[in-house]
């Protein structure tokens, strides 16, 4: 018996970014796991992010700090829950690292990859406590902001 | 290179209760994992486990309904962050099932079983993102509360 499936993501709390880029999932996969990757790609210019550190296994750290134009860093502390090599990666802030409970948890992200054709389905799915959250996260510019550091993704894999 | 343990509790954070027992790990975590045994040992009397549902996998749902001396019933929603069996259960209530981050998160919970000689050694490990809440949790009886439980599932798992 199949169990059923665990994350049925809910218009009203949460955002989802569905494509399909010309980059093999395994590329995609590195530029999600590998730090000196994430800073060229992970935040839409002209924000940065400037530092990145990851400890891919579930519990582990997954750590960026984002610079605003104007100079002001942003740090944030995730914690990873599920790392399915070129499959499938699940973060959260409502946890630190070795699972504590943290103080402003806002959003668990969810990246999937599968074939197609010759490059990837690619679904973001961030998951948010109530409505309120998933508006905030709307207005902070979600969709454009998530697409285009995914544009900024497949030129950094795509570069010669 | 082995990486580095991921939960070092804190003193000032955490709470641990750290027994050997006389039954067989196998019987410690079917006494965990299976709603029915849950129900019978749970909660220290007079309070009552009056209902146990479990979807043991990460990301799945850990519920229990706990009813006080008085009949009030108190709903817990936590989901499970690893499953291995006779070693390891870990769960949260920062986290619904699926991952959602949830309204008031409070603790995660560590359950550690090793071998000690036909026994168990049973380390359970409750982590909290404050000092506050730490507290409010020994205030709330933790010491006396989780080792009187789990002396109810030692006798509940060694009757014949």
């Amino acid at each position: 018996m199949t169990p059923p499936r665990l994350v049925v993501p809910d218009p009203r709390l949460d955002l989802v970014l569905d494509r399909v880029v010309d980059v093999p999932r395994e590329l995609v996969w590195a530029a999600w796991t590998r730090p000196e990757l994430v800073c060229k790609w992970f935040t839409p210019a002209p924000w940065k992010t400037v530092d990145c550190t990851i400890d891919l296994r579930p519990g582990g750290l997954f750590h960026t700090v984002m610079r605003s134009p104007e100079g002001k860093d942003f740090p944030n502390f995730g914690c990873y829950l599920e790392v399915v090599p070129n499959e499938r990666l699940v973060w959260t802030d409502a946890l630190l690292p070795g699972y504590r409970p943290a103080e402003k948890p806002f959003m668990t992200g969810i990246i999937t990859l599968s074939p197609a054709g010759k490059g990837t389905r690619y679904v973001a799915t961030v998951l948010h406590r109530d409505e309120a959250d998933r508006k905030r996260h709307e207005d902070m510019g979600f969709s454009t902001g998530w697409s285009t550091a995914l544009d900024q993704l497949v030129a950094l894999m795509t570069q010669g």
